[in-house]
């Protein structure tokens, strides 16, 4: 029961992340098509942010199935996720306004930097509730999407001040990379699935 | 369990993307019913965006209670069909500010097609990963009131441009086809119902 | 399995009403507390309207512990419920921006209305599809408070242009009937209570 | 099944108020790192209240692991904790605009003690209705972080006019005092945990 309020509360806060971005689609004065041209940077890191809120929910969704036991420090290891990601509403709007410019494009890249980090540690908290042959140990391995993703990230924030938009296609490999659901754990679960 | 968070990270959208909308209804300066008027095209807009988005819900709903299983591709299915759907209040804003001009009217249309196909992306995935004689796919049949409401949706798109008060006839159509309730499911459900 | 999927969706819709009322709360530019003075109105028509949305979630809630059976016209019947409460933070705003003026406490009024409205046809689709021996049809009894609601709604509405202050505590009057729980329900749920 | 509703309008309510401070982060005009720098005060206050929210929904998913029954003086008791924490944003807002002077950092206070009282509450009206012996009475004990707190707060808004500074020190350790989780509910449920 503990399990499925963090989930509801994460949920919560992940559909209004989610949600709350589109507000920054300033509707343009003008009613004609060409009113909406100066807004193709802003949806476009709309849908970048959406990608990216989109995995960790279906990550954070895949990782919970195989959590069999929470304390509180895993609470609060989930409370920090939640607030790293809380910022990519902020960093989606300023990268936008401003045509994905070198500072913005950078603090992005902090902000997933931050998330990924986050994760990590969620992760690292629920393995020490766990036994080293609980599902989720086993479901977990290695974790190399998690650690190439950082990785990456850090070469972003580097690379964004001189190529930004190198940096915004380093974000987009990481997406791709998460975009492909967590297999592992899909495995692990298969045999008892559903 | 998968099925119910999945359910519940939708709903917490849809439940976000239906609130919001009114922010848009900016508060009149004045005092008086006459301030009221000139929000009248907002209201509309705001009327059919929330009878649309109840729409989803109710079929979304429905069509959930008849899937058994699901996977990676199904996650994204939806995921894209609430990405479609969080565009709802830019365009229902635009359409009400400019008193249903030709563009945004256009536009309110590019976002309904692409909601429409999203739904049917997402009903195609489900019924890759069901059984043949499954309920779902015996409830689905053979879908001639989305395939219909694509039909007008591209005739709306087109026509706007000349007559944006058609196009929003056509609309109001597509909404009042599918107020009436997914029988289809409802009968298959019947026997066992509830 | 469907009862809870409506629950969920109204108490997020409910959920970001009565929150959302509070953006309108704009932070004062000074550091002051005599800035914060001209707030009053504002936040006496955010606890008014606060109290109201606790109401009907309130009812709502121990409404839907009767419900044995839904179909299209009750799902509908609810969102036509959510959809006049979705306008209360309008109103809300409305009116204490302009200092409870005779037209927006009329149409703060109007709003009540069309909520009070909304939940009888709620109650009566629910009525429709139960036995007349149900729980839920004990439990309703005569509905006393809905009709008194309904009339003092429109003695409110009438008398706001003359004296709008006399239609404030007339709502107050109906918050105040409403704030004692549906003690009906509670009575038929004692015997086999929670 | 009463309870759970509860819990899901709760974590609705507070899922939303830690995200909507987010959109008092105003994005910078400019896109430099140097434009980020007046932001400081607004993201400190935003991190201090999101820790708040943060203890309350772990307090809050704590009290309701051990409450066996609930009536409409609780539900009120829960609404009115909530009224209070929804007025977070606000006094989070002014206090980040303004730098932590004297006015906002004591309102803060308020609100923070209205919260702190209306938890309070809510225990005593859980209490009211469960036996001596109840998980829940044995539980919670005699509260000593709860009254301290509110020792705190009174004490806070006092010097936060003289010195704004200590009354942020103040809050601070406050919620260090809580972020310890709370033991006493572990404890008790521990022999049946999970």
């Amino acid at each position: 029961m503990k399990k499925s309020r963090l989930e509801a509360f994460s949920d919560g806060v992940l559909a209004i992340i989610i949600t709350i971005m589109v507000l920054e689609l300033r509707v343009p004065h003008q009613a004609t098509l060409a009113a909406l041209w100066p807004l193709w940077p802003t949806i476009l890191s709309y849908i970048l942010s959406f990608i990216f809120i989109g995995i960790y929910w279906n990550n954070h969704h895949h990782l919970w199935q195989v959590v069999e036991r929470l304390n509180g420090a895993v609470l609060w290891a989930n409370l920090h996720l939640l607030f790293w990601l809380s910022l990519v509403p902020f960093v989606t709007a300023w990268m936008g306004e401003n045509h994905f410019a070198s500072a913005p494009v950078a603090l992005y890249g902090v902000v997933l930097l931050g998330s990924g980090c986050a994760y990590y540690i969620l992760v690292r908290a629920l393995l020490a509730s766990h036994a080293r042959d609980s599902l989720l140990a086993r479901a977990l391995g290695n974790d190399i999407k998690g650690r190439v993703s950082i990785w990456i990230y850090l070469l972003a924030i580097a690379v964004a001040f001189a190529w930004p938009w190198l940096a915004g296609l380093l974000y987009c490999t990481v997406a791709v990379i998460w975009l492909v659901p967590d297999r592992r754990i899909e495995r692990v679960l298969a045999p008892s699935a559903q």
